[in-house]
């Protein structure tokens, strides 16, 4: 508290020192006080704030290390933002070190302009010691708004109480190839529904405080980013204005439109042979002109220097930061010491060169304002550790678990039996927390979160739980020698519960894991399951033992004939801490799975692009009429039959003949009765697709368009109705959005499968 | 000789009939003589010109069946063109029926205009009993431009004594995607090499007759048509201005630039949401505006009809034949009878449409007057006895087929011992001719030409080969029963060719054979050889017998560990005639294998797209620095060995340093000797590449810019100098052309692998 109140003092004798500003006066708008700040600030100053230190700490020796000189040269001239840096690090120490250069800066510079602190944030709060959610793709798969509020608020008060006041989320690009490693991380393929959840994540994120400051400013990332050459994270994709605004675009124009997000980053992709660092008419003329985003722009890590590198597009570091900020950037994003923006302080005089860096400083300002980063007093250690790990976030997060497993075939074996007293558990990926890039790294004490296995044990006790991993996560060496054990584990048991799938423990110690096969720069060409975990499964239903599958990960993985023997098969996805726990849950009944499928599974290797709304185009192989001509063709997402929107429950739901009706022209409502025919309560989502039945360009098959998840206790029924505005159900042409007018088709079901929806008519005049 | 003398009589008597006409008078340009008619023209007649019969016959208990009435009925309707049908049909049985059909055509109507022949002709000839090329792959792998123009000039003779004067090539799209079931139909992935190619052939087929008729008109196609989503031969695709003009736009710019294709196929292809053929856009801005294309636009076939069945980008029939209309589309080409274009008679009156229509027409009957379509006699059964198969033309073909082969590893194995006496020869491409798509379908007899097996058999003496299929070629049953009755036959033998593979036998006595896997319509999501014949290959290896493994086939397999333990790797693409007598010579020593590869082989599945000219951002899986990320990335093409250009032969080639210089800042040459330095006599293919070290945009890690197949006798040296305009080391921006100045990288060498060439710099101001 001593600590507290010397800040807080510190901060009162700052705004008498300055009272006399009006930049220093909180009754301004944002942008007043931004522009009146401006004017006081010298050409390194202005250039100063265009970047910043994103990685104060490391970990050395097991401890938080700060080093201050490295850390005091950077930010000499990078002073815009600071960062934590290791994942690895306990929020309890970093707090104290990044106040005291929080401090510093306000107290011992000319103008006393605060840091802004910006860190990722995916799973939780960025250092160790949060409440660590499941991944994005989890959070995604519970198709539970009122939920996924819950959590964004969890994490958003998380941040808050580190000083965490700017985060780089949502993440709305699209899951659409299954080669992608950074998968887990985005919500899904659709971008309806992605649109949906990055609306409510910036919503809530930049929910108003009482004083009117916006509690955590978020940033909308990557634009644009799909479809890259070879599924590789950074590489090269082709354009297609069409293909932007309709797919790509369509969650950032949904969010701009409903959320206003503070800022957005740019992707490192390069959009038809223009790296996007670069891309004046993408990003002036396409995000600011035409889709009308008006927040910060910024880069993405080391993304301007890549400019000269890698894309080769720029001769030198002040040639490509110079290109970057003609095309529209405002601050750069850079964990290492080579940013280019700092060399803008030799461009001095430069009247173009100045005016373009007033913008991007204001724009900075503008959220440091809006944030209340000049205003509110730094955190505390004592609100620090009463918000972090709250009762009510764990609570928050164990339903978040709940509801992100998705039940993907079950031949009856699941619920399992109460009288299941003992149990194989088998896989390299039953005994990790599979957390994923970006999550904390919650040490290797198994500290704050259980494996598949460890839930298990504390469930049925330990000695009747047997564990064998079998294989290695990631097998080079092509080790098949504990197989055996692992079989005979499950003979023994009777029953086995095999976990097998790709990704990144959060509990590994080094930042950049030796287990690690997904996540940001990683990629799969081959979607089998990395090293031999097919061996493993394959040798475990070879001996006749009934196997429940668990798959781990957001990687869509080719689930081939062997893996179908499986009695049950289920996806984790990318796990929180409380995901072990609430797989024993479903596993034996408890709680009744109603995760659904946001990827859609592809039925061979190369069986991509994926997604359930393709274009009518996509879907004909080319010659017809003959079923023999089907063996060639699997990679058309029409044979997928692990499909968007797609998740099984241990009820049974009954859709009523849904029906449709017109209100004043202006919208269009899809009514349907759902009844819990079954012996126990479960949650059902409820979706409505459409499709305008001609259209001036292709039209995907099916889009969807609304969705809602209900609850039905044993035989509830609910009626549900879905509006739809007509402006809603429109397209862009060249950019223009264009509403048809005529004949509709709609569905109505349980997935975006043909045999769990029904179809609909209506016509719009 | 009497049907001949009858023939120029009739014709003759048109002649002196309609002698009054300007159009009849071939002192007139093309254009006069279609301005002459066109005014001549009733309504329905011009309609009439905008489509055709295109398949004339059928194949009926192995006889041509020729169903005048249900021909009769289409002509009615569309009568610009006419084609052959079923390529069963033997060209003898063929030409007599098409010309009585050109002759009532000419005879019985009021203008007499003459039906113009289109076939498709990839291998030679579309019927039965021409010369059997190798398919357009394995034209590409020669690398021998003045061998493919002999070879073209011999199709052109061939099609031209069958009253072919229109033909449905060259296909200039652009093989990047292992899963594409028509890369056999295309040269290979790179623009500059594909143009190179189109353009001989245009220029050859084009050539002038004494009389200044264009001999056969050509079709390049399809605009545009590339990295279509899941590899999928119609599916859609995105745009972007910068990879059209740069990529798959480049060979047709070459093309319009050196050669004037007469007319222009429109690929199914959906760009970025608009299918070609309703894009106006990318017709008339792009095609006509920007790239200066002067010919004919023709639909592919029933893609008319498609914009309202498939694509749903049109109401009905009429809707789709107006939109096709106002794109651009002058003819439709349909082999049934659901055409669209018909429908336009009922627009009769309509100004825009007869404007758009008198165009169309225009444009078609400009080809049949360039042709000589009006002016020249039917063919005669006589030349065609004396041009089909004529000594010349199989000599020409062998010399293909010897070039076409590319040998991709060897440790010396091959060649075999003169002392080899016994082989076994193994596989079920081992047997067929595998010819590939629209090839003509020899009958089953091997009349015209030798399998992998007869040409072995030839040269050993049957008793000397045993050959065991082992598997089947499209294994959906899983049979390996017979796989030990070829190890047994390995074993005895001493030493084996496996031949696996993919595609169709031109042999299968059924249009669409039970057997095919590759061709128009098929597509591949997974790039292991089809059905068990990697099971076959293992089986062989295990064994360890000395195995010779020959791919068979335009697809880039996966070759995994496994199959790369054979002594030696050839493949020989698609066949033609002589393909298994070229491989025989070549596995004895006898022909010196020169091919290069124009594919590049992915290293895994899902590893592409795949060339060797990607962007330098494609080639970041995102974090480096150590080796171990490797692991994850074999999906980057710098990582594939089996690279564009490559290609072994029996003996070695040594490259000099190479020089490069300028001349008056006009052109570039680099200069390099290469010496023979092994015993016997070889073909070595000098590969120029260059990038401009600094762009405006991205630029590809490197592009081939020239080369040169030359001949050394053992010891012989030659000096080769590549000679570029500056102008043409350019490349578009926004569909501008650009030639950047400063710093240029140049490597010299034999592939385009790295350890394959040396680099050289030049600047240019």
């Amino acid at each position: 508290m001593v600590g507290l109140h010397l800040l807080l003092g510190l901060a009162l004798a700052i705004v008498q020192c300055y009272g006399e500003s009006l930049y220093k006066n909180p009754s301004y708008t944002p942008k007043e006080r931004a522009k009146d700040l401006l004017e006081l600030m010298t050409w390194e100053e202005k250039v100063g704030q265009l970047g910043g230190a994103r990685r104060l700490f490391s970990r050395v020796n097991d401890k938080l290390s700060f080093n201050e000189t490295a850390v005091g040269i950077t930010l000499k001239t990078q002073n815009g933002q600071i960062g934590f840096g290791s994942q690895l690090n306990y929020a309890s120490e970093v707090l104290p070190v990044a106040n005291q250069v929080r401090s510093a800066q306000i107290n011992n510079t000319r103008l006393g302009i605060p840091f802004i602190t910006v860190t990722d944030s995916v799973n939780g709060i960025y250092p160790t010691g949060g409440t660590l959610f499941p991944g994005t793709c989890a959070m995604g798969a519970t198709w539970n708004i009122p939920l996924y509020q819950q959590a964004v608020a969890a994490i958003r008060d998380e941040n808050l109480a580190l000083g965490v006041k700017w985060v780089l989320s949502p993440e709305v690009d699209l899951a659409r190839d299954p080669r992608n490693g950074r998968n887990g991380e985005m919500y899904g393929e659709d971008s309806y529904h992605v649109g949906e959840f990055a609306t409510h994540y910036i919503k809530t994120m930049q929910e108003k405080d009482e004083r009117g400051y916006v509690k955590v400013a978020t940033t909308i990332k990557h634009f644009v980013y799909g479809q890259s050459s070879g599924g590789v994270n950074t590489a090269s994709m082709h354009g297609g204005l069409n293909y932007i605004f309709n797919e790509l675009g369509a969650p950032y124009i949904r969010a701009f439109r409903d959320a206003n997000p503070l800022s957005l980053m740019v992707s490192y992709a390069t959009v038809d042979q223009v790296p996007m660092s670069a891309n004046k008419y993408m990003l002036r003329k396409i995000l600011r002109g035409m889709m009308g985003f008006t927040g910060l722009i910024m880069s993405d890590a080391v993304a301007i220097p890549h400019l000269y590198s890698r894309s080769k597009v720029a001769k030198s570091a002040p040639d490509a930061a110079l290109k970057a900020l003609r095309a529209g950037l405002e601050h750069e994003l850079d964990p290492s010491g080579n940013a280019a923006f700092p060399t803008l302080v030799d461009s001095v005089g430069d009247a173009e060169i100045a005016q373009m860096i007033d913008e991007a400083v204001k724009a900075i300002l503008e959220i440091k304002f809006a944030t209340g980063t000049f205003d509110l007093p730094l955190p505390s250690g004592h609100m620090l550790e009463k918000t972090l790990r709250s009762d009510r976030h764990l609570e928050i997060n164990k339903n978040v678990s709940r509801e992100s497993i998705v039940l993907l075939q079950n031949d009856g074996a699941l619920p399992l039996s109460a009288k299941t007293k003992r149990i194989a558990v088998l896989g390299p990926y039953a005994d990790v927390l599979n957390s994923g890039s970006y999550s904390a790294t919650n040490a290797s004490e198994h500290k704050y979160g259980n494996t598949i296995r460890s839930s298990l044990e504390r469930k049925l006790g330990v000695r009747n739980v047997k564990y064998v991993a079998g294989v290695d996560v990631i097998s080079t060496s092509k080790d098949t020698s504990r197989i055996p054990a692992a079989v005979a584990a499950a003979k023994s048991a009777g029953v086995a519960v095999v976990v097998v799938g790709s990704g990144w423990s959060g509990q590994d110690t080094s930042a950049v894991s030796v287990n690690r096969t997904d996540g940001e720069g990683y990629s799969h060409p081959d979607i089998s399951f990395p090293g031999m975990q097919q061996q493993l499964l394959d040798a475990v239903l070879d001996a006749g033992v009934p196997a429940i599958l668990v798959l781990s990960g957001a990687q869509t993985f080719l689930l081939n004939d062997s893996s179908k023997r499986s009695r049950a098969i289920l996806t984790t996805l990318i796990q929180g801490e409380f995901t072990g726990d609430a797989l024993a849950e479903i596993l034996f009944g408890e709680v009744n799975p109603s995760g659904k499928l946001t990827m859609t599974f592809p039925e061979a290797q190369g069986a991509f692009p994926v997604a359930y709304d393709y274009f009518p185009s996509d879907e004909q192989g080319g010659f017809t009429g003959s079923g023999r001509f089907d063996w060639f063709w699997p990679q058309l997402t029409r044979y997928a039959p692990l499909r968007f929107g797609f998740g099984l429950s241990y009820t049974t739901f009954e859709f009523s003949a849904p029906a449709v009706a017109k209100n004043d022209n202006t919208t269009v409502a899809a009514t349907v009765t759902v009844t819990n025919a079954g012996n126990i309560t479960g949650k059902e989502v409820v979706q409505l697709y459409y499709r305008p039945a001609v259209t001036e360009i292709e039209f995907p098959v099916m889009r969807l368009i609304r969705f809602e998840k209900i609850e039905l206790r044993p035989g509830e029924s609910k009626q549900i109705s879905l509006e739809v505005p007509i402006y809603d159900l429109g397209y862009f042409i060249d950019g223009e959005w264009h509403v048809e007018k005529g004949l509709y088709n709609l569905w109505v079901g349980s997935s975006s499968r043909t045999q769990d929806l029904a179809p609909l008519n209506i016509t719009i005049t």
